[in-house]
């Protein structure tokens, strides 16, 4: 269980930052999505999570049955949703002498609907489980339902109505809400039908993350985090280009730093703006590199020079953080993200994470012709020198982390991107890594992102679109028409959280594919 | 199980009837009531239901305290309370980084609150039973249910937060509804403590009883049932006076006759007005009665004389279940309701009220000079003649029902009510009823009110009195703050739905102490 407390923390709140950012709040786009077939679950062993999802019969049949106390059905979307339930209820037979009480459960995957929830036994909260329980008092009417959900398969169990009437449901529909905008989209046409379809699903899981804010996850935990930001804002620019709500979201981080300085992993939104008390290394330093990525994808150099001070602010406490050797203090977990992997060691990752933010500080330092420039790069000389000096093995051919001189992917991948080795060197590194396969892996897109991108950095581009395919195909093969927050190729059951009934199905981590596919042009 | 289904039936809609109800509506007044004690509830054997409520602290204290996973709280408003429920909650630790999940239950008895509704096994229909389970994704925030409970003690219970924060209640209220205005009450100030008791308790129930229609019970099942209107209307003649919510609620019944002419035994007012499809014998026959009680109470000649018609079709119908012998004709169980009693054989009772709703038709039709006056004395003659033939059993001294020719308490008293035989007799029989005690007996205080209707008439009014203290007073004793729909001293577990969970504890039926003691001035 990773979580960090903080109890007397002081949030120096930046007013004009804030209201900047409420003023580009976007305005939402809203469709009315319908269920495509009435469906059963069945278990299968060879399906992912155990459950499989079968039609029965189109979901227009539904308006013709009618369902008594104990019955209960399935309808299926057709495609992931994310928006508001309405339905249609009516009573069959004489008058209704009781109110209605049914459950509804949402699932973003079959087993969602299928195992019970009470059977989830994870540490993160329940709460995130999509079900509703609910009386309607007065019959026939239209009930709506206030929360937003994210799901594809709806079932709706009939709990109790009265010995005289059953009920039936003549309309269910989602109002979906997403700041996403189709129409500003280009289409791909890709020869290659696989990476066609990869980019598609890419495409849907970051327009359903795309909210008042760029959430990680619709169902869970709908925050915005600076981690996801990044990449969401990487693939926005290739595809919806609301850059507005990147620089809206760079202004809500700028708008709450602590009085460090530091910006927040992750806020949350309503019912006001509110930092979570947890700080993490890599994700303080993504809010410079995100304002690097935005600026090179918008030129707003008006934006750019009004949260430089806080962007130079991250990487100043970074640098604080070095031990004596030029090393990033090591701590205990949960202090940098890096992945979710409950033995990988984060100092190795931490520290090219921070050479790669360094180096693209220095850029926006002269882009705006700052003297912290040379301070910077001088800082950038030491930091590769004593990484080179202490984390790389020559022997072994890695780069180390940590007192126990861990070897993990995570390290290489990102030391690859840090760019501390030559590109020979790189080319080399790569190799070794996916020749030995170290066992501290990789256990969720965001990861493996990192390790396409790793790979396009040294040119193996055929090994790149291996990777999408193997990676994001083998999601789609496994049912995902949004990509998963988590996915682990030889533990499928994989979950942070201790079940992956509460993993998020919609990721906004996962939707990298369409920003590789169409930036390095695959 | 006793229910009517009727699949064809055809309902004549009276407009302009239904438009002057419509017009009648009663503008509900609202207060703010707050919870007074944090209480617990306690298994004892000795206590009605077996479980007791002990004051814990002041409910202000409450605004103190903070909740995590798996934790509860009982609040006691201090009485009943029919409204709508608010709570402002605020979360405790670190930003709420997950839902709040949280179950209520809402109870009008120490019960409700203490057993899991998973134990109900009634027939009556589970979702009844108060409680609902929310989620909360905003906080800070105040939480406003939409229904309308019934109740006194509220469960709070924590499902789930999530590690980093605990949920604290700042301020939980019930806006209270009512068409009774309390303004127009006169105190009674009697010298007996207990009778003045019982008026309040029997005032509270009325007043929590009327809403938009006079309801049978603000829990279950909130609808306008004629047999308790009757009673209603008696009861706020004597005390809120408010007779254009008894013409409103005529002029429903009026509305929706079915194509014979017959009133429905109850309607449903939302989302259209409905009748049910339950109609019963003596319901049918109150609907005259309670148009003659009314224009007692109020002289409104205009309506007398629009619901004539509707109000002698009911006596007509009525007549015609006769048999060849002059004797309603007997049927299966809940073609008349009577009481809530499985082994009680209806057709003494019914025949009783029969005679009872004859002689108050033949004055209204005195009242409006209608020559049906002199058809219906005939008629009147005829019955009282076959009752006393047929059902009156000489060497018992008692009136018998139905083929087994079964002595209950139920015909005797309606026989009394009815002044079948002379005062004398009726006196007579009067004793040897409560002397004798017949195993038929009564389940609800519906019945007992007119057992002690009875005792007044024949002017036993100690009796009178020691029956509504030994009865009402003993639910006061046993706990009640307003009036129970189900109270049988000798099985105080006793429902007709198969779990007291399911009774209604605040019922309609049984506010008329307030009328038996300050119309016959006890």
């Amino acid at each position: 269980m990773n979580i960090q407390v903080e109890k007397d923390r002081k949030i120096i709140r930046n007013e004009a930052f804030i209201k900047k950012a409420e003023e580009l709040k976007p305005s939402l786009k809203t469709e009315v999505a319908k269920p495509i077939h009435l469906v059963k679950t069945i278990e299968d062993k060879d399906i992912i999570h155990g459950w499989k999802c079968v039609e029965i019969e189109p979901a227009v049949n539904l308006v013709e049955k009618d369902f008594k106390k104990g019955e209960s059905f399935i309808v299926d979307f057709g495609k992931h949703q994310v928006g508001y339930l309405s339905m249609r209820v009516r009573p069959v037979g004489s008058p209704p002498d009781a109110p209605l009480h049914m459950r509804l459960t949402f699932g973003e995957m079959p087993v969602e609907v299928s195992v019970p929830f009470s059977d989830y036994n994870g540490w993160i909260s329940s709460s995130w489980l999509q079900e509703e329980t609910i009386h309607v008092d007065v019959l026939p009417g239209t009930v709506s339902f206030p929360r937003r959900y994210s799901f594809r398969y709806l079932k709706v169990e009939i709990l109790d109505t009265s010995v005289k009437y059953n009920v039936a449901f003549d309309e269910v529909t989602c109002e979906t809400v997403t700041s996403a905008d189709s129409s500003t989209l280009t289409e791909l046409h890709h020869h290659d039908r696989e990476l066609q379809q990869i980019d598609a699903v890419s495409i849907k899981t970051l327009e359903d993350c795309m909210q008042d804010v760029f959430e990680d996850g619709p169902k869970r935990d709908r925050r915005l985090w600076l981690g996801d930001l990044r990449l969401q804002a990487l693939a926005n620019y290739e595809t919806f280009k609301n850059n507005d709500l990147v620089k809206r979201c760079l202004y809500l981080f700028a708008g709450v730093p602590n009085d460090q300085g530091q910006v927040s992993a992750n806020l949350f939104i309503a019912p006001t703006l509110v930092p979570d008390d947890t700080y993490l290394y890599d994700y303080s330093l993504f809010f410079t590199t995100t304002l690097y990525d935005y600026f090179q994808a918008t030129n707003d150099r008006e934006t750019l020079e009004e949260l430089w001070p806080i962007a130079y602010r991250q990487v100043e406490l970074a640098l604080e953080k070095l031990n004596d050797r030029g090393i990033v203090e090591d701590s205990p977990t949960w202090w940098s993200f890096i992945d979710w992997h409950e033995e990988l060691n984060k100092q190795g990752p931490s520290q090219a994470i921070l050479i790669y933010a360094l180096k693209r500080t220095i850029t926006l330092a002269e882009i705006l012709v700052d003297n912290k420039k040379s301070f910077l790069e001088k800082k950038l000389t030491e930091v590769v020198d004593s990484s080179i000096q202490h984390l790389w093995d020559e022997q072994q051919g890695f780069f180390v982390s940590g007192e126990t001189r861990q070897v993990s992917w995570a390290s290489q991948v990102w030391m690859v991107l840090a760019q501390v080795l030559s590109q020979k060197e790189n080319k080399k590194l790569m190799k070794r890594l996916l020749e030995q396969n170290p066992t501290i892996g990789m256990n969720t897109p965001y990861m493996y992102h990192h390790l396409v991108e790793a790979l396009l950095l040294i040119e193996e581009k055929e090994k790149a679109i291996d990777m999408l395919k193997t990676y994001w195909g083998g999601m789609i093969k496994d049912g995902a028409d949004t990509f998963w927050e988590l996915y682990n190729p030889n533990d499928k059951a994989y979950s942070p959280y201790g079940s992956y009934l509460i993993n998020s199905y919609c990721h906004a981590w996962s939707c990298t594919p369409t920003y590789l596919i169409r930036k390095y042009d695959l």
